[in-house]
């Protein structure tokens, strides 16, 4: 098809696609606001075996930050340890007794995370027509991550692509459109509703951990979610969508002139949670085996107060 | 009770309620081993109404940390914001869209937060017969917070002591025991069984945040579980036990020459997973009010690589 | 006198003591350039004993930051060390050799330290007419710490206001006039020209550490520099001016709607570089004992990149 | 020669060329003893032109590191910026003032710095005697670098060897002996004596910025010193020793079986400075220029407490 993707369509669906105003004014929240109570028990009556699987990738030194935009991977010491104990460097404590402490120093978008809804912005306006004056070196005072601390917890859903097109993963640059979702999602029996968690898996991280490379993980070409999706996540009211991929959207993007533009049009406008570096793997392998792509799903922020994301360790439990 | 407690009962009882060795030489799980597939369903049968609480306090500069073992506060700074987007500094993304990235420093130990198995130790030993050589510089190789990445999800049990005993708060010093515990749980109609998760509420936090000051918060003298718990909690096969309190433990310690002593038991012999600084007062709230003392509950940590403690943002779903 | 000292004041006067354009439109050293050659030879001749004194205090937990503007004390931890040799953690290096490492979180203005011309600004603009937009999250791209790398060295001068009064410290809220300085200068037979680094010894810190608290150090009342002395820098050519206090000025300020005015006059106008938490009491013992207040002085920045301030260890060359 | 060199020369030439004792058992300076208040005065009579030029590689992401031994380049962030103003984020301040402060977290042998004489060490003990059970979490409680606060200043003596030599860099893997540096001393007309600060340019450096790459900088193969320079540093009474690449010594080392002798020898036994990623390719030009290869030489760490090392600012002033 012959249309042309661009800045312009970003403003234009952000204005189509728009959740502003709908929960209040006042709404930090989003589309977390899908997930109501009720759904809360609903997919607390999902599970079947009792299994937990963790969607996080370890938090360390093997992570993919190549250091683009100043993202590390998370930086680990020792304010205390074993080797102190054996120095007599403990000997304050008392009988021989001793202890380990330690630190981190991460970005909060280096490894497995949400987007907060302070994390995008255009014209001078977050979600919920919030200024961008209110992002500062203190902080995000509106939209940030301690405004979600009681979620995210709600029904999950597997899109496993990759196994759907019984292929390994997904090339870079694929366009994942609505209508492979559906497809993907009929052909193992779930279907999607309002307040649901969609974790798409396209299969390149998988491949960055067989080849032993991040090579091109962070921002180049990748498998993701096309601009098209905007409307699809916005009727279906999706609460939520990560993927197993560094931003969720295909990269190159569709439109030259905007970076990542369903960030723009999903986060900004929509209020939609972005879950990014998901790894999927070993919920994909459990999926398989109980042929059951849906689950309760955990996966809440530590609420760093102003924070514009969050490190996390979601969990599915099948 | 004249009964002399010392090192040596630490050491005597850290062989008596020992489960090194119970799961198998190579474990580094401890006491979430209880937490059976069978039990994570019985607790995903517990809410009744979908309310999620959380219980992890907010992590910023107003937390608790005075320093003390060089534990400071998180401290969160932004690599890009929206006053960058004003400045034009993010004009090498086209068509004016732009975003904000952040970052943290932070002990793991500085807010709402789980003790891994390689946190305490003595003799040369930690959890599981594993060498204290094994936590260095270079983290630990054993007994790691990234073991339990798939934990912590079971049936938490709230025991709100200051509403059992009508009181704001427990007084600094209060030795909770077994048959306090007990109490409160029958006084509530909830009882405590194999791989509970058990979060005892003193009302010290209440109190800081009431009155506004952390003063003695951090190691001063403070309400928590007596020493004598540790044969309860290995009896009861508890998995997990938290408090709103900087350490667990009842402060001073009942053992002049071993600080922490419960730790040194529970944590290192028993393999007894401790939770600190939980804000348990929403929680408080809501089980008053519905008259349930029983959830799902579910505070993975991050799986830190190496690390002998996580920062957790727990969730209570009932 | 009934001068009314206030915002219109520090426009007004930034006006009159402005050098911008004076080094040319690119210029980035401000009264650095005052620092010619033949004054650097002339300075090295000052020396006569060979007596090399440190004007900086440790870099530690013990230092004066009380979180004011996100300020803490320098945060120093280990990478590796002793206790790791003795744990066995550096056996991959062959034959029994081991080292140490670490690494410091710390704000470039914890300590003693220069700010750089980037440091303050008013109505959009920095030093020599340098947009502010220049500094953001990615650091100052004007006019930042790196650009004086191969500063600062030339003659330093005492000005050891409490020795001459025979006072411990003068007072908080002690205003330093212009003739104050000459005063102290001419009785310790010491002449002030063109290209000197000034420090003023106020003997704050030397109360400080006596009374080992910093209750107030930071931010709170102090004695200093009077905004009347932004006219005597500038016409004597100054080429830097340090102090033993938090913030250069007398603290209250004498201008209530303009914080800190001397150096939104004298770094942002004239282009002064100021220096802070001077340690001045080695350095005040020499003096005294040799009756010499004039030598060579070398404080050069770390050359960090994009830096608005760098913490330094000013050496005093007698 | 065939002689062999493994990890017995190592400790038999650590005890032919050991300081320790030499300056009493209290010593934590080692050769900066050599400099003597005379020599001072003396190296502050070399400056003919005034001219000062800084050794210092910029600190920022740019830099050599490579992730080796946790190591990673200087990280620069803002707490206060031009941004944060434009953003009204700083309207507390009254009267449109406004200000800029940042933070760094650097590894401290990230960049231009010397090693504290807490740096490495065998056998259980480091120079002097000292056991390293002093060096862990806590910092080093002996030979740290705030020990040297008052250094390091003295006559510096720059080896031009690849000026000397007439090719851009020395090979990877030279072996530069004590005649190498005695013959280019000659060439260039300057005498190397007791309490000379001694700066080797190779050139490795050079070409690292020429060719844009750090390949290998950080413990790969390398020009450096021969573990036979260890006798000649001792016997000359060199004060310190310092580089343009990553660690001094010749790579790979002479010895298979212990790693960096040299530094095992000099730094432990002899007491010796070592400096390394001195930038020296202006200094070359500089004494090219004038034909003098003398100056005065000043390189202060920062005092940070129990640090085993510090960036530095190094300055020649001739």
């Amino acid at each position: 098809m012959a249309e042309k993707l661009d800045a312009q369509t970003v403003r234009e669906w952000g204005r189509r696609y728009s959740n502003w105003g709908r929960w209040g004014k006042q709404d930090e929240r989003g589309t977390l606001n899908f997930i109501t109570p009720a759904r809360v028990l609903e997919a607390c009556a999902l599970p079947r075996s009792g299994r937990v699987i963790s969607c996080a990738l370890p938090f360390d030194q093997n992570g993919p930050q190549s250091g683009l935009a100043g993202r590390h991977n998370p930086i680990h010491w020792m304010l205390a340890d074993g080797g102190d104990a054996l120095a007599g460097a403990q000997d304050f404590l008392p009988g021989g007794f001793n202890y380990a402490d330690d630190a981190v120093h991460m970005p909060l978008q280096c490894g497995t995370q949400w987007d907060a809804l302070s994390h995008v912005f255009y014209d001078g306006k977050m979600y919920n027509d919030r200024d961008i004056k209110l992002v500062t070196s203190q902080g995000a005072r509106a939209n940030a991550i301690e405004k979600i601390a009681n979620g995210v917890v709600g029904r999950g859903v597997l899109i496993d692509l990759p196994r759907f097109l019984r292929i390994p993963w997904l090339d870079d640059g694929t366009r994942i459109q609505p209508e492979d979702i559906d497809a993907c999602a009929e052909a193992f029996g779930v279907a999607i509703g309002s307040g649901d968690i969609v974790l798409v898996r396209t299969g390149m991280l998988t491949r960055c951990l067989e080849q032993k490379s991040w090579q091109g993980y962070c921002g180049g070409p990748a498998p993701g979610l096309s601009i098209h999706c905007a409307r699809w996540l916005f009727e279906r009211e999706i609460a939520a969508v990560a993927t197993d991929t560094w931003g969720v959207e295909v990269r190159p993007n569709e439109t030259p002139d905007c970076f990542q533009p369903l960030h723009m049009i999903s986060l900004r406008n929509t209020g939609l949670l972005l879950g990014e570096i998901f790894f999927l793997d070993e919920l994909s392998r459990a999926c398989a085996e109980d042929g059951r792509y849906e689950f309760l799903f955990t996966a809440p922020p530590l609420p760093i107060t102003g924070a514009v994301g969050s490190p996390i360790n979601p969990l599915a439990i099948k």
